[in-house]
């Protein structure tokens, strides 16, 4: 099975040739190369005798007629990043193509269609899952916005179609390859790791209000840093975190006021990202954040106050299709791996509304999101041969 | 003596008047409004009997000649920082001239020259002192720029004369008087303090390199977060300078990169400020830090690069002169405070080349270099009394 694999991450690169600029990677909603990922994919679908089409929100549609037991989606996103890697969303398309193609006419799986979702990263429009969410039958006005609309139709589409865009009802389970964007798999030496849920997320903003001073002038027991405070804070967010299991607490970014060299901050700002697969947890670990911050400024004299920016409630994997793709990953001959991902993914938008599942693949250096994204071709092939059970058995 | 006071105040009001900037407090370097504090100034220092000049720096300049031991010169600066208060720096010179007024035909009172120094903020041009480095005779090509020297000649006066500008040899001390810019006195519940020296002062650049990460996929136990590992530092920071009396030590400075909410911080630049009224415990303070800051990384394997940017050594003021300083603030019935300046004034510029002294004047909420600075007429009164005592001492 390995001449697939290698195929597989051999057209990965190949699309990657699809770019809206030169020597990066960088293929947005709808941007003109999208075209050419649309014609070599259904080349490549039609080759197979797939029925090929493209709904309204520009997502590739392969259809796989097969024995009479549902319709399994396998599917990821053909946007990506600016600068991106050739395989974060791509190379859960490229698997499900490779599984079409390693089916040949087996008459025993169920009918698949392969979904070439055309957004999911929000770079263009600042928008994410514009083409899950068209899909999932979910696309609001927050999404469907008259730029969204206007590139519809640039694209050569009629927004009025969007209707039929929505998945089929004879649709019975969803499945998702792609990279884990993480090290966890890495760190642990696996190919594959089973999404058991995507985490839920909450996001802050923390403004700690003290008293700008002169540096020089200003004894250490006057003074009403509001660095110090700020930084005694993200220390405690690290300890805290650290100490939960499956929660990840992040201060990702910082600004201070008057942010010079010879001024006491007087005002610092700091955001915080908090994700974990239970919402409860979440929720306790961002009360148990805030609490320590208001000790921190209430010991110091320092004013706090924070604004919550998202409550994104995690989404569980169908606890079925988990079971059935750990028992098509321990039937090839893998070690078997629950995780949770801490990233968002279209599966997030499918699994309201039929059973989903996700597979991840080991992302070497935990590298995603960059031009040195990879995938080893070894994992690729633990993705077919795990795949391929798991079709049969859905 | 508190109606000399009063009109002191009234007198730093009146002057604040001259700016560059309607409705705020700003008045640089041989700015367009330096004629008119010239202009104010001078004629009170006529109107006294004084002899009057504006040397090649631009320094205005008053001389009441006096018994013949020495010649005793009393002086701050006329610039202002850019929407500033109405008594940094002006506020010393406003009082050398109010001492000569309450000095009246005193025969006994040694020479006394007013100056009121062009620049010492450095917002012009980058470059402090040029006022009384000029004094010092000691502006170098970094102080006498082309634009400098072009800034002197469209102001009416000629670069030539610079050397003239040096202080007279007969000059056998210096006294400056200065609003603190800090909360030390207010704290201490007292008007005036004696400075024993100007603090040296270290500025350093910490660079922490830690890698940039996904911050749902990247578990805690796997990140290289440089914010938390400078966050970790600038507790350590804090720490360490409030348990070393005399010594402040700042992270005024702060950036990092990506900053972004979503991302693990890859890199973090900090700035540090020390100060210390001997150099000794300076250095030390500044060898300790970036042992704690080489410790912290390593045990997060981040690496730490810095870079000195500042380093420059207090200035004592004169044995002799605070001896008889705290004498007369003694004789004048206030309690004697001995402390260090934070800040640079021109008495550091001045001190290597003649004995100096300096007191300084409450700051009401330790506030400066802002519109709210203010001064305590009973504080101006106190400083008055003292500095007669002072000059009958000198």
């Amino acid at each position: 099975m390995s001449a697939l694999a290698d195929k597989a991450v051999e057209y990965c690169r190949d699309l990657a040739q699809c770019t809206e600029e030169p020597g990066r990677i960088t293929r947005t909603f709808l941007s003109p190369p999208m075209h050419d990922v649309h014609r070599m994919l259904g080349a490549w679908m039609l080759q197979l005798g797939m029925d090929v089409s493209i709904d309204a929100a520009g997502n590739l549609r392969g259809v796989r007629a097969g024995a009479p037991r549902g319709r399994l989606i396998i599917g990821s996103h053909l946007d990506t990043v600016p600068d991106a890697g050739a395989f974060d969303g791509i190379l859960g398309v490229v698997l499900g193509m490779t599984l079409v193609e390693a089916l040949g006419n087996s008459p025993s799986a169920p009918t698949i269609e392969v979904i070439g979702f055309s957004e999911e990263e929000g770079v263009r429009f600042g928008v994410p899952f514009i083409g899950s969410r068209s899909v999932a039958g979910t696309p609001g006005e927050d999404v469907l916005t008259p730029a969204v609309l206007d590139a519809i139709r640039d694209f050569g589409l009629d927004p009025a179609n969007l209707p039929a865009a929505r998945l089929s009802i004879e649709t019975t389970a969803y499945l998702e390859f792609h990279i884990e964007q993480g090290p966890v798999l890495e760190n642990l030496d696996l190919p594959l790791g089973i999404v058991d849920a995507i985490a839920g997320q909450s996001r802050l903003a923390l403004t700690f209000h003290g008293r700008a001073n002169h540096a020089g002038t200003t004894p250490m027991s006057l003074r009403r840093d509001a660095l110090t405070a700020a930084s005694e804070w993200i220390c405690h967010v690290e300890t805290i975190a650290a100490a939960a299991p499956g929660l990840v607490a992040t201060a990702g970014s910082i600004s201070v006021e008057p942010n010079a060299t010879n001024v006491i901050p007087g005002v610092a700002r700091v955001s915080l990202d908090v994700r974990h697969a239970n919402d409860e947890a979440r929720h306790a670990a961002v009360a148990e954040l805030l609490d320590a911050a208001a000790r921190i400024c209430a010991r110091r004299d320092i004013s706090l106050c924070h604004e919550r920016r998202l409550d994104q409630s995690a989404v569980a994997m169908s606890p079925e299709l988990r079971h059935t793709l750990a028992a098509a990953v321990e039937a090839a001959g893998y070690p078997v791996h629950h995780m949770t991902s801490g990233a968002g993914h279209d599966a997030m938008i499918l699994a309201p509304h039929l059973p989903a599942a996700m597979l991840f693949l080991r992302s070497p250096g935990g590298v995603s999101h960059h031009p040195d994204e990879s995938v080893l071709v070894k994992d690729v092939d633990a993705a077919i041969e795990a795949g391929l059970r798991f079709i049969h058995s859905v």
